[in-house]
């Protein structure tokens, strides 16, 4: 069975410590971004933030990221991330992301995030609950 | 004579990034903050961009920087950042900044900052010329 | 034909400001820590410095990232930043990496990063002079 | 009665993503530069480690930094950043620094600290037990 998950946006600005010698966006920053724009969803779309995990005793840790590079972000550049479910596993999803130039709507890079639920006690991979499934499922 | 000059806003949030081991806002991001603050009201509010100073052959240097810390800033928590120019020196300014929380307008830090007005090409400091002083002057 | 390349390593150690509120090495932190590693390398390994390249004309940029997470690095860990190249492109090459705890030596994470050599005149690929991959080819 | 306190040193190097558009090191990093040779210090030099504070219930919060620049830090730079407790109060220190190039020993930004000790739970300032401060006396 093939789910649909819902993608959500969030609108970010590049800062001049973002810049780094090349004068353009840190290669490292642009993962901040994907960070920025989940806790932002997490909240605000999907209606159940970060601190409801950790409330629960969960936590999220990042088990691959992958980032194709494209078109360099700049000073004062506005920005959009858009990200969306692709998989979710027994015990963690797989994030898609796509950052995109608020100006133009042109990529500048794309990837995907593999995340791992864990229990913040033993630090280990936990089955994610039925409920938690369903309401990120939207 | 003294020169009273607009005091300007610039609304931005906490990353998660900039959160450090103490689960609060890292110290040395304040000054980033404030950075961030100043290039877009150089932009917005005083209608010279730094980017027209570069073409002009002019830099700015940090030659001090001064933060009080009084409270923190947490994950996801909205902040204003105020700036204005307290002093105008022949080759450089002092502006003085103070960051609050937006949902309560508690001040969080508060400090100055001393910049020197450089040639980009000696990296020696430069008187500035009467018509930038004219243009800060609001 | 298969070139082997020699895998040249560097040792560095976690600073206080890559913490994050995980209480372990910001994830975009290990992505700076193969960058130190690079420009050591270059350096001290291949004896052609990131400064030889820009005096050349040319640049490095990043094309493609990929990092599979291990064991976290937490604070004041000293670690071993191991990188070799896997393979050479005509305009770039891509970049095996391995990072492990120095006490233990177990592998924190490990990935590859894939660079395209660019004109930094033109922004654009260009194809890598042969005496420099021979430089490469140790 | 005046105490005179040792002088401490610990050597760094400037990391790539240190630096900043205009090609030195970020002037926020060198607050950085002196947590890390305080945790340093802390751990080598007085032989009371950050941990060992934390499993008292104690936390340090920095009160105040202050800043002055004087030549900036470059690319691959190594740098001794010497600190030294300047006053102690009943519930904190100022802390004084001195970062300085290793190649020539010229001094690149010196400054201040001020610290207050803070109890965990409370999040209050705390009176610095005696002997903490002993130990501190060297």
């Amino acid at each position: 069975m093939t789910v649909l998950h819902s993608k959500f946006e969030t609108e970010l600005q590049v800062r001049p410590d973002d810049i780094d010698m090349n004068q353009h966006v840190h290669n490292s920053r642009y993962f901040d971004y994907v960070l920025a724009a989940r806790y932002d969803q997490m909240e605000r779309c999907y209606k159940m933030p970060m601190e409801e995990f950790i409330k629960l005793g969960y936590g999220w840790v990042v088990r691959t990221a992958h980032i194709e590079y494209k078109r360099a972000l700049n000073l004062g550049d506005r920005f959009m991330v858009r990200t969306w479910i692709h998989e979710v596993f027994s015990d963690g999803v797989e994030v898609r992301f796509e950052i995109s130039r608020k100006e133009n709507g042109k990529i500048c890079c794309d990837g995907y995030f593999a995340y791992t639920m864990i229990n913040l006690k033993t630090g280990r991979a936990e089955t994610i609950p039925d409920w938690i499934v369903a309401r990120y499922s939207v």
